[in-house]
């Protein structure tokens, strides 16, 4: 971390309303710098804000008249004031569908939204998280923006590098599928195949961040981590505004590592705390894939922690097997009184046509997870449909065919009305 | 098309604005209804407006004010005024990127702007048109939406007709690349395979609606091709506003049918006789690729008429061979002082490369084409780079991933310091 450090001194860092690292765990603060991990506990460090001084009226005023982007929460995100006029890819305000049809499919009678994160500049909510990751690369002085994934993250790093004008280098497995390597190879970066599994990138990469080889290299979710992490912020605000400056009752949240779950509750309370929605109760629900679920087998089982498991399930992007905010998102769930839940792959299918079919939205795997774990929150009486609730689609189904291979033409004809008449289409 | 007039006449037509249906060529008036061909003539219709009664400056606020999708424009399109309330995809209102970094590569110093229309919500311009059509469909007391595509449209139907509860029925050659089938079975309308080619599944459509077996089916590009036309009108439009209620001096737009040309020019003559913006000169440049280049070739060639060709290029998105609207386009590009230019396959693929790699927009090969005629007109000093130039990117990368195939990893490492090292990643 020595290098690392040295670069964070010899810029000066204006990261907006980011006053500090504070540790999750113990609350030890240090300045903010790339360091991700408490020097006195090894526990998580966040960022801590100073929002004060903020009047809540002329807040949102200032948001409203914001950006058609993240960037109208500036004053809430680690980021400075001007971040709107710097090139970046102006990721989120994304749709918040009001998905009646599905309401009506699932019973819903409170009101049911998609937040639809597919409309993001590379179709995933990662741009989110990279946006925020690249200011504090530009804060630090970095000049490679890097990763280690295995889909999203991949291209959602090399295009906003690409447009920033870092230079950008992203590990994957070197026998990853030929789609997912134009994903993102197209943004012209380096893209390093790793011979081994994704834990041996990962183990790589990790290696690379101690070593003199990686210095001015600035790893988005590893010591850019807390500063990443904050992106997910705005999922709660954009939510909160689009319902007009509300909370919702009910919100339904994929789990990967869990970061994102966690941040969308730090994004509802801040809102709490700066007067811009009205206190009340809401319910956080996590959802994972069956064959993912050690969030949703711990909370059932009535656990504070998360035994590892070994992923398979088709919702790839949310196969973490060893969740690191696994605990946190435990605790969410009950203190919110939401729950943790999870569906088969079969069931993942079925969502994500059920979801296209009724609304026109095209999920990802892991939309499909939200919505089968929506669908089954309602049936098993967890979830209360009289209730606002709004369900997270964080990427879209076009990087994720594969899933839905099996969908194919409803019939076969001969160019003739005839043939048309047969058939029954009339 | 005698039982979809009575259609018409048996519900009451409110489409705004929309006044009638006028002949391009001989003027001959109709009322609105789902006919696409004048009976006098067999010229195309289009749509006649009454924008009178507009005040300016009220106008521009209430566009302003309106809502983040094309239907801010519903004043100025064939649209009933509460349409934003309707069940629909609520496209547009996509981002107009400032390039500066491509604009460096290419030497504009006037400004250069991507408007990229892979932002929308099946990631192509066609939402925007669909959008349109399914009004008219509303309008007329149609039931089902039906077209016949090998792309990008087949989606844009099928998730549109979802949403707004329609039966779409979407007609394909038998054959089509599963990848394709998938993006557009998934939304769960009858996907039927015609046996024979694409010209077979026109043909037959054509069929379908002057028979009885089509009442009540809305084709959106053949009878209710006047009214999805106009969607296009709001590239012009959210170009202008963007701009800062300013004309581009110059635009360039990708010519497959020619009708999307013809209407941004349309909306931009609008846009100055409503007075929203000032009158300049504009010039409009058409772009095709040298496999299915037409409309290049008859400009070149100083010809008023565009000879048909057999298309081969990977731009399947601008494939056709025998464009309606070629001969306006000619008329446009010379009336405006652009052009019409084509580029080769392999420079498509150079150019999607281009703007990827310098502002993180993949596009699709549609968007490769307008990049590589940009380039082309700036290095041929057909195209002023002092000048503010805006080029469209109609469609995303992610549906023409075959185009890029080549592109791959940039070099593959043992997961050590070592390996790095060695390959000169360091
Ligand atoms: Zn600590
Ligand atoms: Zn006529």
């Amino acid at each position: 971390m020595a290098v690392q450090t040295v670069a964070s001194t010899t810029h000066s860092v204006d990261l907006g309303p980011a006053a500090a690292l504070s540790c999750r765990e113990c609350g030890h603060r240090v300045p903010l710098g790339p360091v991700f991990a408490c020097e006195e506990c090894f526990g998580p460090l966040e960022i801590a804000y100073d929002f004060s001084g903020y009047d809540t009226e002329e807040l949102r005023r200032r948001i409203e008249a914001g950006p058609a982007s993240i960037w109208r929460y500036a004053p809430l995100l680690p980021v400075p004031a001007d971040v709107a006029g710097k090139p970046n890819l102006n990721p989120g305000w994304t749709k918040l569908v009001k998905a009646d049809n599905l309401a009506r499919e699932l019973g819903v009678t409170g009101g049911l939204y998609i937040k639809d994160d597919s409309g993001n500049p590379t179709h995933s909510f990662k741009d989110r998280v990279v946006a925020q990751a690249l200011e504090a690369a530009r804060a630090f002085g970095f000049t490679t923006l890097s990763c280690s994934s295995t889909g999203n993250l991949a291209g959602a790093v090399g295009a906003a590098a690409a447009r920033a004008g870092f230079r950008s280098c992203v590990f994957i497995p070197h026998d990853l599928e030929q789609g997912k390597v134009v994903m993102a190879a197209i943004y012209g970066g380096e893209l390093v195949g790793i011979e081994g599994n994704y834990d041996d990138v990962n183990r790589f990469c990790s290696e690379l961040i101690g070593d003199p080889a990686g210095e001015g290299w600035g790893f988005v979710n590893v010591n850019l981590r807390p500063y990443y992490a904050e992106g997910s912020k705005t999922l709660a605000y954009e939510i909160c505004e689009q319902l007009g400056w509300q909370l919702p009752d009910q919100i339904v949240v994929p789990i990967a590592s869990g970061s994102q779950l966690t941040k969308i509750d730090k994004g509802l309370r801040e809102l709490v705390e700066l007067g811009l929605v009205e206190d009340r109760p809401y319910k956080i629900f996590g959802a994972q894939a069956e064959g993912c679920s050690p969030v949703s087998t711990a909370f059932k089982a009535g656990h504070d922690v998360v035994r590892p498991q070994k992923p398979n399930t088709i919702a790839k992007s949310l196969a973490i097997g060893n969740p690191a905010d696994g605990p946190y998102v435990l605790d969410i769930a009950r203190r919110t009184g939401g729950a943790v839940e999870d569906v088969t792959d079969e069931q993942v299918v079925d969502a994500i046509k059920l979801l296209a079919r009724t609304e026109g939205v095209f999920a990802e795997t892991a939309g499909g997870v939200t919505v089968g774990v929506t669908r089954k929150l309602i049936e098993n009486g967890v979830l209360d449909p009289a209730k606002t609730t709004v369900v997270l689609n964080t990427g879209d189904g076009l990087k994720t065919l594969d899933a839905v291979a099996g969908t194919g033409l409803t019939a076969t004809i001969r160019p003739t009305l005839d043939s048309f008449r047969e058939a029954g289409l009339a």
